[in-house]
């Protein structure tokens, strides 16, 4: 299998982690969302991802796209250990956790819109920054509603192995420390994110791990 | 079953239409978007749905929260007529689709988004249209490539019956036209819609058949 990823992207992340936690070997090839005008751009790119977004994730001759549906392709097709929950209240739940994260914090951040606010309306970096903030902490209040209302949360999103909503919640929350956001508020949140980066599945996915991240 | 819905929320369309695709009986509970200063954002709703959006499905004493988690859920707990193929790959792509709606188009465009544009950042309303734009063209763009350049496209995103990815395509062109985006560079797109709309239960679902919607 080989990814397409890059380093500091989250929606890669999330899949990077999914990988790891199945166990499985994969290659990546890394996509520079900045360097050429955005390689993504690039009609080599476009012609697997007409989006001109990563990840790809390319398993024999297939081609699969967006990081949720390749993440549920990756636990369907290699079902041990599993990334949802047995019972489909159980999985509602952690894909609706997952989607929050995926649907409504990170699409708001991500380099495209960023570069739209700054190219096309010249919003200073200080008024982006604001925004990022904004969405990270909307989110971020209801994800911590959510986790700290509910019996199933445990030491991860959904008891006491990591899953979906867990392959998201981090990515995240490495936004959100660049950002500079105060996590204090949302103690789950930063719990079940300790939690999972003391796993080796974790931290092998994360950006400065990753062989297109800048030398330190 | 209550759906609490929005006449206009593309997220609540897309789960009435799938409700309406199984034949399932459901009691509309609406949330005005605007009114009250946003009635999702009354402690009442913010009670079942912290993040204060649109949709909430309440079935039996359980709530499920954010669209395709719900439409997921739906399916797995009634699964005829099926709302996803059967074969893994297949599956991955139709939720590739729903995704790029729903994480890459919709969230950039919806109501708390424009209004943090407006309040924060007096962006004047042809900006705001030239942004909704801007996102609209983008996706159907990237929707369209997938469909044109795919055998299971058919009458419908994926063969010869309705499913997940239709239930967030036709909702997404209801934006399209109220923001006047021209879909003739989208043939598929506008032949897929206009396949779903022919049947009952999408007409059923669409905004202005809402017990919520402003007379005519």
């Amino acid at each position: 299998m080989t990814l397409y990823s890059y380093w500091r992207s989250s929606a890669a992340y999330r899949v990077r982690i999914a990988l790891n936690l199945k166990g499985l070997e994969y290659a990546i090839e890394p996509v520079h969302l900045v360097r050429d005008g955005g390689q993504q751009h690039a009609p080599a790119y476009r012609g697997i991802n007409p989006q001109g977004v990563v990840p790809t994730l390319l398993h024999g001759e297939r081609v699969f796209r967006q990081s949720l549906a390749i993440i549920e392709y990756i636990d369907e097709t290699w079902p041990a250990p599993p990334l949802l929950p047995a019972r489909s209240r159980d999985r509602a739940r952690v894909r609706a956790l997952a989607q929050l994260v995926a649907s409504d914090m990170h699409p708001l951040n991500n380099l495209r819109v960023l570069q739209f606010l700054e190219g096309e309306w010249s919003v200073p970096q200080a008024e982006r920054e604001l925004w990022i903030r904004h969405w990270l902490l909307e989110g971020f209040a209801a994800l911590e509603a959510l986790l700290a209302d509910h019996p199933s949360t445990g030491r991860f999103c959904d008891g006491e192995a990591p899953g979906l909503a867990d392959c998201c919640l981090v990515p995240q929350v490495y936004n959100a420390r660049r950002f500079g956001v105060d996590l204090a508020p949302f103690p789950n949140v930063a719990r079940i994110e300790a939690n999972c980066m003391a796993l080796p599945e974790f931290a092998a996915a994360r950006p400065e791990a990753q062989p297109d991240a800048p030398a330190a």
